[in-house]
């Protein structure tokens, strides 16, 4: 093949959507590279710095906000999230594809940047689970969060869920192989685009 | 999944490219219908009325013309080719996907038509041969062509070509199985685009 100019994928929906675990899985299988987010928030047991997240303090966040690093971040249930611009383009001038796994308002300032590297780039999708039942299922599923916990996890995946339409793709999610294939395959399509080689 | 409206891929690339493999096989494995064109060419042995070609006398192919029926034609070779409008519309209406198997000029006419079905509906797609050498090499390939054939057909292929950035995708001939597994991976990325889904 030519070379091309890699592809930013933005992967959303609600938790208990599998977003990243199929984002996960794309960069396992050198798909992608999943790009990793800096978050302020404690991690949980077994979370790397570096590997699943940068783990910042708030000062350090808000001074990289402040100096203008960030492609996007977020405030979510009170600790800040987001994604060195820095990350992405270095992935994408080589080439190479990136998946951002990212929420409704994040997605929203990546899709509003200047930077024409990433605009060139976009491609975005939504993961919607197949239905609120199974939502709910695999929200409470994990065991592990209180009742008070999983309804406003709930009642914050139904109002993600509306943002669908702002979105070009859209995956109803199954199971997570059916998940898997239909992204892979909406990955290798993109790859065939003319504007994208050079 | 919820209903969607099928799409209708303009397949395009010169003799020799292999497009016209990849379209019977898309259609034999049930992934989009094989739009049948009408020619006024004779029937090659082994070739089907209704199979592969609907044949016509060049009356009735001038007649259609007239009528306004044809969605594109045009002159090959001294041969007309076309594909009616009523095949290709009635299948997108049952939310299935159509390939179009078409030469550079076709894929003109149908991008300016102004049928909205068919407007909404198109993603086209250029087949390219790897090289030169190996497009040569398939087109000698065949043995039933004289040298003088051979050349005007190397030709042709080489003047179709030159078309390709006219088309949103495009892909590189490898193995008839890698293009074949990029083909159908283009299609079902494309099926998750939301516009297409009511």
């Amino acid at each position: 093949m030519s070379p091309r100019s890699g592809i930013l994928y933005l992967v959303s929906g609600p938790s208990g959507s599998g977003k990243t675990t199929l984002c996960r899985r794309l960069s396992d299988e050198g798909e992608a590279s999943y790009a990793i987010s800096c978050t302020t928030r404690s991690p949980r047991p077994g979370e790397e710095n570096g590997t699943d997240y940068f783990f910042l303090s708030i000062e350090e966040f808000k001074g990289k906000i402040t100096a203008g690093e960030f492609l996007e971040y977020a405030e979510v249930h009170g600790n800040f999230y987001g994604t060195l611009t820095s990350e992405v383009i270095n992935t994408l001038e080589q080439g190479n594809d990136v998946v951002l796994d990212i929420d409704v308002q994040g997605a929203a300032q990546v899709r509003a940047t200047e930077n024409l590297t990433v605009k060139n780039a976009l491609v975005d999708i939504f993961i919607m689970p197949p239905s609120k039942e199974e939502l709910l299922k695999r929200l409470t599923g994990r065991g592990t969060d209180s009742d008070e916990v999983v309804t406003t996890r709930m009642k914050n995946s139904l109002e993600e869920m509306e943002h669908w339409p702002k979105y070009t793709f859209r995956l109803l999610s199954g199971t997570h192989e059916e998940d898997y294939a239909r992204f892979k395959s909406l990955l290798h399509g993109e790859r065939l685009r003319i504007i994208r080689h050079h």
